[in-house]
């Protein structure tokens, strides 16, 4: 099984043909999921598979399975693929490069005549994007049941229309469960700037971060932009201070293994958003996450102490609430051993790496032994119309993909 | 001329028989400017004040001068008033007071059959709130000739209705020039919770601060809420540090006197305004004040070097531009010195004070000699439907500003 030759150039003038499905001016790609482009996608897929040997599986919420048959037919396949669907105003290879990466390696085996022991399946898991149908990653969170079947089938869109209802006008509503996998497999862009500022070619995602998500709300008093500074309770000054703590709060979270903490506040609001009246109420989000769930907790704790610490301060009352959470995930040590395997065999240059975002493979990985490769991207630029990579870092991330899944299907 | 028995009961029955039209079940009063209330209010006012003697005069904004002779006809009056409109959950005093205190003077001169040297004038401006046509104090500053008039009479409604024909449907579209007036004098309540604070019965405003207002915009760039802190351009946490030193340039404006600037945030908005998205994008108002125009300028360097220094540190773009400016207004002399004079002879606490806020006195100062007179509001509310004062301030008020009218008609 040595010596096959997976072809870039195949895999790049695959990504450019499927991205004109939706192509945008600006060189862009707008496929949303369980639309006509969605459809046209993944006919175009499967009629590639097909040819390859693969037979499509389906399922009820549209993911789609491609299997190649092994030698040993009572082995579960190993698992590989990402999302074809897209951003509004997304790139040609969030998603798309793990997709056609893993139809490159089926055609590679196919074209060389060559066999695994395991079968091999290529997956396209339906509207990870969660831009038209919200939350994210909701074909694989149902796949593994995450999300309930009819939560997600009712799931509507801006105009009303269901997630059940479109799958089926589009076509591509299924009726079986998914093959069951001995592993799962992940190639995709990193969506930041890490591996590119660090010269690195592929990264080694060993774990996703832990989240945890706040609401705050900070109440002190209107005051009119007239009035004496002295006796005002200011929202939104204490709500300043408070966000400049979040960013503290993530740089000085740092585990035993160095790895910091991230914060963000995204989203603020104030009232009554007046220009010349001082806010009497503020509210924002918090977006924490961490490699290591106590230091996550302790991030936490450090919000509401510093958000107690300002409220006394300045005479407001300030409430955080929890909002959500994402429990840490740790990818498969036998996956990782693969593809650190792969990337030393190849001379590919490669960094471990946690995922501070959610993927396919995050929900996949509670009941699929499961890992991710990341390659770079340019200024670490996604979800947006000018996304790119080279054609070498393709190549690396296809090559140590390619490599893990024949090791693990062996 | 002395023993005038000027009465705050029947001064405070007023307010409160006032406050009906348009009461609102939480015992504040909705009485927007051209709505048929602010006709029936104006209505009641003029039946009273011609009962009192007076001759009605209305301007082409509505705005409504009583006339009362004095004994020289060639003097102009000595004018005194504010506004019976209100905010949509306005208070009962704000304005009101100022308009029913005239009254009661000119109700105690006529039956103690007291005459004056100059004439007496009591005006009611025209939307002074600014709630339902915008901009505030549209009636006195189109008498004062600040506003053009065709731009005021088609100034339209949140529906489309010009103010021309809403007051012309209200019956209140005048055809006169408000007689010229010798001296403008204002009562009206602080809006603000100094007086209170310090156990004074009244404010004797020396001058309104000058304002100039700025637009901050903070280009950095977009990050996913899972990427490294690491080489984040944050612009909201940039937004944040600004925000927080706006406070600290406010009370570090301090004039020789002693006097301290005002620093107001009070509309912000983030972009691209999403939970896991440290903003690219972020614009933020700024209203700052000072009575001192070289401080208040010094303030303007402030925020703008402040700006510099964190776009510098944190790799974003930071611009600061004008929105609007308003001029200093000192208040005359002479009435100043009466007003001092009478709260001396009547043992009324009294403090020496700037107005932060704009009023219709500011307008018309830039025209006639003119002063204001603040009495305290509880805990500094206003604009609100439980602003409330005592009968004992509304008294002090009264007193203060009917010797002063006395004396400026000498």
């Amino acid at each position: 099984m040595k010596n096959i030759p997976f072809s870039a150039a195949r895999l790049w003038a695959d990504l450019h043909e499927v991205a004109r499905i939706g192509g945008t001016p600006r060189g862009g790609c707008n496929r949303q999921a369980l639309t006509d482009l969605d459809g046209e996608a993944r006919a175009w897929l499967v009629e590639r598979a097909t040819a390859y040997g693969c037979t499509l599986h389906l399922d009820p919420f549209g993911n789609m399975a491609l299997l190649r048959p092994g030698r040993d037919a009572s082995r579960k396949p190993v698992a590989f693929g990402s999302h074809l669907d897209t951003q509004p105003t997304g790139g040609k290879f969030d998603g798309v490069l793990g997709v056609l990466a893993g139809l490159e390696v089926l055609r590679a085996l196919h074209e060389a005549g060559a066999e695994t022991e395991a079968p091999l399946m290529l997956v396209n898991f339906t509207n990870e994007e969660g831009a038209r149908f919200s939350p994210p990653m909701m074909g694989s969170g149902a796949a593994m049941g995450i999300f309930p079947p009819e939560q997600v089938l009712g799931t509507t869109d801006a105009a009303g229309v269901t997630f059940g209802d479109e799958l089926a006008r589009i076509g591509w509503r299924g009726f079986e469960t998914l093959p069951e996998m001995a592993a799962f497999l992940e190639l995709h862009i990193e969506q930041g700037p890490v591996l590119e500022r660090e010269g690195k070619s592929v990264g080694i995602v060993t774990h996703a971060l832990a989240q945890r998500w706040y609401d705050v709300v900070v109440e002190g008093a209107e005051a009119h932009g007239g009035s004496a500074m002295a006796g005002r309770r200011d929202a939104l000054v204490a709500a300043s201070h408070l966000i400049a703590a979040v960013e503290e709060i993530a740089i000085a979270a740092r585990a035993p293994d160095g790895e910091l903490g991230r914060g963000t506040v995204g989203r603020i609001m104030v009232h009554p958003d007046s220009r010349n009246v001082a806010p009497g109420r503020v509210w924002f989000s918090v977006d924490t996450r961490h490699g290591d769930p106590a230091q996550l907790d302790a991030m936490g704790d450090a919000l509401r102490a510093r958000a107690a610490e300002i409220a006394r301060a300045r005479d407001v009352a300030i409430t955080v609430s929890d909002f959500w959470h994402s429990p840490p995930i740790r990818f498969d040590a036998t996956l990782l051993g693969h593809l650190r395997a792969a990337a030393a065999r190849r001379g590919i240059a490669a960094k471990e790496m946690p995922t501070g975002i959610g993927h396919d493979a995050v929900y996949v990985a509670r009941r699929v032994p499961t890992a991710m490769i990341f390659v770079p991207c340019h200024g670490g630029l996604s979800h947006n119309e000018a996304e790119s990579i080279t054609p070498e870092w393709a190549e690396a991330g296809l090559l140590v993909l390619a490599d893990a899944i024949l090791e693990a299907a062996q």
